[in-house]
C-alpha cells in the first residue's frame, strides 16, 4: 500500500540538558517520513518549504526513497522555523520561536501519485490544511490523524470536522484528557470514538502507547533508556512506523495495528538517542528487527495457573 | 515456599472523588495477606494491633488460612490509624492522620512457624523494624523489601542498611528517583543495584511496573481502568501476589519473577475498583485466571519482519 504524508517540513533549533542545536532539519513530515523509509515503504510526502531550504536536506529524503514531488518549494518564502527547550524531566518544553513563515496560507495541491495513495497520514498541521487534503486523497482506506493542544486552543471546531473524518487518531495522553474532558484514558478513549475514528492511540512518551479499538485494548511499552537526548520529532517517528507497518503488511486490522504500535515504538526509541533527525537517518532494517527482539524480550511471560 | 510477611494491619480512613469511608480494615500486612491467599499459599503475617481491633477482622484473616499467629495483641494499647484524602488524578493523596499507636515501639518476636519461611516480605514499617525481622528469618531464600519516602527523610542511614540485605526491592518511580538520585529510571536502577538489591521492581501505578535484573527489564502493563475508586493497598496488593507466585511455583529465576509481577498487577488491578480491601477479599482463583487472560491479551503482539 501507498502511503500519503502530510506535515510541516522545517528548521528546528533545540535545546536539552544535553545540548543546544543551531537551525537543524526537523518537521513532523521529515521524521515520518525517514521513519517510514527505514521499512522501505512508497511514502509520498506533502508540504511547502521556502527558498532558503537547502537542497542537501530534499536529496536527503529522496535519496532514501521519499517522494518529494508533494513538497512544494516557494522561492521567495521563509522555511517554517520553531525553537523550544526542554526541561529536565524531558516531559515538559517551551516553544520559544515559532515562525510560520511559508505555512501561513499553506493549501496544498496533491500532485497525481499523492491522490490516489491507499493510507493518508495526517501530520501534525492546521486542521484545514488536513481537510483539505482528506479532500484530495478519495480513496484512502485509512486515514491517520495526528494533532495536538494547540489547536484544541486555537481552532477547536476546525478539528472536530477533521476528526470526524479519520479512522485512527494519534494524541499523548494530556491531549486526550483536553479533547475528551475525561481523565481517565479508558473514558477519554470512548468519547474520542463518539467523535468518528474507529481506533485512538494514546501515546504516554517514556511510560509507552495504548490502542485503543474493536472493544480491545493493546498496551505498549516504551523502551527503558538511560538517557533522552532529544524528544523533539518522537510522536512523528512513531506514527510514521505505524502507517509503514501497515503498508507494508497491506493489513488493516487490530491485531496488524498491536504489530504497528510496537514498531511506531521501536522507531521513537531510536529518534531520541540523538539531537534531531541523526539517529533516525542512520537506522536500517536490521536495526529496526534488533530493536524489535527487545521490545519482545521486554514483554514476554508466560503463566500457566 | 512458605512465605512471612510483616507490615502493618491497621484502621484507615478514606477520602476519594468517588466517596468517603469511616474506619475500616487497612495495613500494608492486611494487603498482603489478603491478595496471597488468593493463591492458597503458605503465608504468616508479622504484625501487632490494639485491643481496639475488632475480632471478626482477624477471624477474617484466619478464615482465609492467613496465618495470624505472629499478630501481636497489645490489649491496653490502639490499632495503628492512617487517613489520607486523593485528589483528582488519585496519583497524589494528602495524608490527614497517622496515629501510631502501638506501632510505637513495635519490636517483633516471630513465633517459630513464622522463622523458618524461604520467603521474606518486609512490607511498608520502620526499617529497624524491618531489620529486626531479617535477622529472625535466617533460612530466607529470597527478602523482598517495600518502603516509601517518608522512610527516607526520617531514617535513611538504617533503610540504606536494611536495603543492603535485601534481594529484591519494590518502590514507585518517584521513590527510586529519590534513592538513587537520579532521574532516569534505568539509572536509577543501576544505582539501587549497587547499594544491595540483585532486582528493582518500579511501580508506576497507572502505567504499569519496571522489573530489572540480571541485566534483563520487563515491563508489565497496568490494567486500563475506567474508573481507580481507591488507590489504598494497590502497592501493597502487587507485591503480595508478587511473592504468592513465586512461592507457589517455588522458583525465584528472573522469568518466575516476570510472571509474578503480572500477577502482583492483576491483583492491584482488582485491589482498586473498590473501597479498602472490599474487592480483594472477593477475588477467586478463577477471577484473577480471568484477569491473567485480559493482560495476556492485553500485551500480544505477533511480528514478522
Amino acid at each position: 500500500m501507498k502511503i500519503t504524508a502530510v506535515g510541516t517540513v522545517a528548521f528546528d533549533a533545540i535545546e536539552t540538558p544535553f545540548g543546544k542545536t543551531d537551525k537543524i532539519l526537523g518537521g513532523a513530515a521529515t521524521y515520518i517520513g525517514l521513519s517510514a523509509s527505514v521499512l522501505d515503504v512508497d511514502v509520498e510526502l506533502v508540504s511547502v518549504v521556502g527558498g532558503d531550504f537547502p537542497k542537501k536536506y530534499i536529496e536527503l529524503l529522496s535519496g532514501k526513497n521519499i517522494g518529494i514531488e508533494g513538497i512544494e518549494v516557494i522561492p521567495d518564502g521563509k522555511t517554517f522555523f520553531w525553537s523550544g527547550k526542554y526541561h529536565n524531566d524531558m516531559n515538559s518544553r517551551d516553544t520559544l520561536v515559532t515562525e510560520l513563515n511559508v505555512l501561513e496560507g499553506f493549501n496544498p495541491k496533491l500532485p497525481i501519485n499523492a491522490q490516489n495513495s491507499e493510507i493518508l497520514l495526517l501530520g501534525n498541521l492546521h486542521p484545514g490544511v488536513q481537510l483539505s487534503v482528506i479532500e484530495q486523497v478519495k480513496d484512502a482506506k485509512l486515514v491517520v490523524l495526528d494533532t495536538m493542544n494547540f489547536w484544541m486552543d486555537q481552532t477547536w471546531d476546525l478539528l472536530l470536522k477533521t476528526i470526524k473524518k479519520t479512522n485512527v487518531l494519534s494524541i499523548n495522553d494530556s491531549e486526550a484528557r483536553q479533547l475528551s474532558g475525561e481523565y481517565s484514558l479508558v473514558k477519554a478513549a470512548k468519547k474520542i470514538h463518539e467523535m468518528g475514528p474507529k481506533y485512538v492511540i494514546i501515546k504516554k512518551g517514556e511510560h509507552g502507547a495504548l490502542l485503543f479499538g474493536e472493544g480491545e485494548v493493546f498496551v505498549a511499552p516504551a523502551l527503558p533508556l538511560e538517557d533522552v537526548f532529544d524528544p523533539t520529532g518522537a510522536g512523528d517517528s512513531f506514527v510514521g512506523g505505524f502507517v509503514a507497518y501497515l503498508a507494508k503488511e497491506k493489513d488493516l486490522s487490530f491485531n496488524a495495528m498491536r504489530n504497528a504500535v510496537i514498531v511506531g515504538s521501536a522507531l521513537a526509541s531510536f529518534s531520541v538517542e540523538k539531537f534531531g533527525t541523526e539517529r533516525i537517518q542512520e537506522i536500517t532494517t536490521s536495526d529496526l528487527n534488533k530493536r524489535l527482539k527487545e521490545f519482545k524480550q521486554l514483554t514476554t511471560f508466560d503463566i500457566k495457573l
